[in-house]
């Protein structure tokens, strides 16, 4: 295959040409939850979850038939500056746990009937220190945001990127500190579990990272290549092939946020079909979502990453389509309607 | 059946000898959760959750199969002062709704696989309006508190007790303003959508209340009486059966926080059993939950009632209790633990 010459200017012009809400299927949902045997508004967030709903997969009625959590798996340069709490070795056994059922994501989405997908991004090739160099090349960058693209395929109706990789919280802390202003101890945070000295060390090797790609931190998608991991931009890839194809997107924490950040540097408009389904408890992902313009559904002081507070905030979102879907309404029940 | 001659007497003695968290089922819960293939403390308050099924259920394997919500229904005699947007016939239609499938508990319920009963209380027979006249005797309250209990029967293992009465937020709220301090317009909300003139009658019907029965509201029980409804006695007796049952109790919103909150005022260990669902969007539930001691699990603006948002935060229990259960420990999945 014969690689375009310029990868990242294919990107723009993809996110360039994104559809839109389905505003007339908005109103339609919202026309029949008038229609509910419920107060108006009395089901709060869960009335908007539908509209957004209605609105993203562009239909009047809308379904979640196969919800799917996409986790992505890669390994990180950086974590030779001893920036995690656990060894490089864990991506792998972890990428295992999942194949094998063992690991937080696989009971939550058995407990909510949702898809799970795992996604190898080359875990025996790390990125390259972005302490040192850039973690990746434009080519590199872009065909692994063109992996994520394609990881959303078949007839999914709702999807959660998610990632495991040792070392890519300290990755997301830098793209935040690139994005929106340093220093890195803003926002970092203790990860998988550091102590005082791991910390240093994480905020250390930010802080050389953004003073050695300074001069190519305007553009995100140089942010991505220079600072990013592999599943950071195959999350950007598999949130914007969910917007071709009319999927919303529930977004989990702190690292998949990283994804979403770039994007929404590049056009804010671009995460307009995302959900933040939490805010997670690590570094500073609550002022992140804040920046993003997103509330999130859940806080639940998780920090756990692998699209876990994701998973579960589609427990709430299917919840909210079912009364939706299958509630009475006030002529078909008996019920009485409001005094006028 | 002899009625007992002081029946508050009896449900003093009764609460006074509530059995307590078993600490070992906790603590075993714990090492277990210590060994699971993710970082300590990452599920956040996941961990929590199922620490709390542990102590409440004593055991240190908790399980959920039988989770049930208990939708108990009155009518309330103070509707006669216009503080409902919606007519008082409406109790007993939504009862009806209930029963055909048709209403918001019904469809959550049913996501979650929670069963659900409903508990009719004397529908055709409102309670005095309690701006005239108490609104039960001694010996109906009791009598309402003794049937709450014995809904709680067979082999449920998490109860959420729900409700439904035209008119209950506005005997909600003036239980919180005797409880907590007046006047009427610091606790009350629209309800099921008042204007603003209905508030004002709401307001003052609770104001007018407060006068009447002033002098009697030192006693939590009194205040259940003179100002209480009928599923907020049934609901006291259900949550105070839960406990005596070993069952773990999720507090739905407002009106179900007020039978709550008066066994509470009678002793506050009383309700240790109980985990906040949700905090609703209706009058101050935030302050109530907050001298309660508890933190809601979820903040969705919904103000409902039926249960309806702590059977949302069952499915969030669910899948804490599934990760606990069947998450791989470091050790079976061969992945390595923090490094030292």
């Amino acid at each position: 295959m014969v690689q375009p010459i310029r990868p990242f200017e294919e990107i723009r012009i993809l996110l360039a040409a994104l559809p839109g809400p389905n505003q007339e299927a908005a109103a339609a949902a919202r026309a029949r939850d008038r229609l509910l045997t419920k107060p108006p508004g009395a089901l709060g967030r869960l009335e908007e979850i539908v509209e957004w709903l209605a609105a993203w997969q562009g239909r009047a009625a809308p379904a979640i038939e196969r919800p799917l959590v996409a986790v992505f798996a890669a390994n990180h340069g950086v974590v030779a500056q001893g920036v995690s709490a656990f060894p490089a070795s864990v991506t792998q056994q972890m990428v295992a746990n999942f194949l094998a059922g063992g690991a937080a994501i696989n009971q939550i989405c058995k407990s909510h009937g949702i898809g799970l997908k795992v996604y190898e991004l080359a875990l025996e090739r790390p990125t390259a220190d972005f302490t040192q160099a850039p973690a990746m090349d434009e080519r590199e960058a872009a065909a692994t945001f063109a992996y994520g693209m394609e990881a959303v395929e078949g007839d999914i109706d709702l999807l959660a990127p998610g990632e495991m990789g040792i070392g890519n919280t300290t990755s997301a802390a830098a793209i935040y500190a690139a994005l929106y202003g340093g220093p890195a101890s803003r926002w970092t945070g203790r990860g998988t579990g550091l102590d005082d000295d791991g910390l240093a060390r994480k905020n250390a090797a930010i802080d050389a990272a953004l003073a050695l790609h300074g001069p190519y931190l305007a553009d995100p998608l140089e942010i991505l290549r220079r600072l990013g991991g592999r599943e950071i931009a195959a999350m950007m890839g598999a949130i914007a092939a969910a917007r071709l194809n009319r999927i919303p997107v529930v977004l989990d924490g702190y690292v998949a946020c990283a994804a979403a950040a770039l994007l929404h540097a590049i056009a804010p408009d671009t995460i307009a079909n995302c959900l933040a389904g939490h805010v997670s408890a690590e570094g500073a992902h609550g002022e992140v979502l804040a920046r993003l313009g997103k509330r999130p559904l859940l806080d639940l002081d998780m920090r756990l990453g692998e699209g876990s507070g994701a998973a579960l905030a589609i427990g709430v979102v299917q919840a909210a389509l079912a009364c939706h879907r299958d509630m009475a309404t006030f002529e078909s029940a008996g019920v009485s309607e409001k005094s006028k």
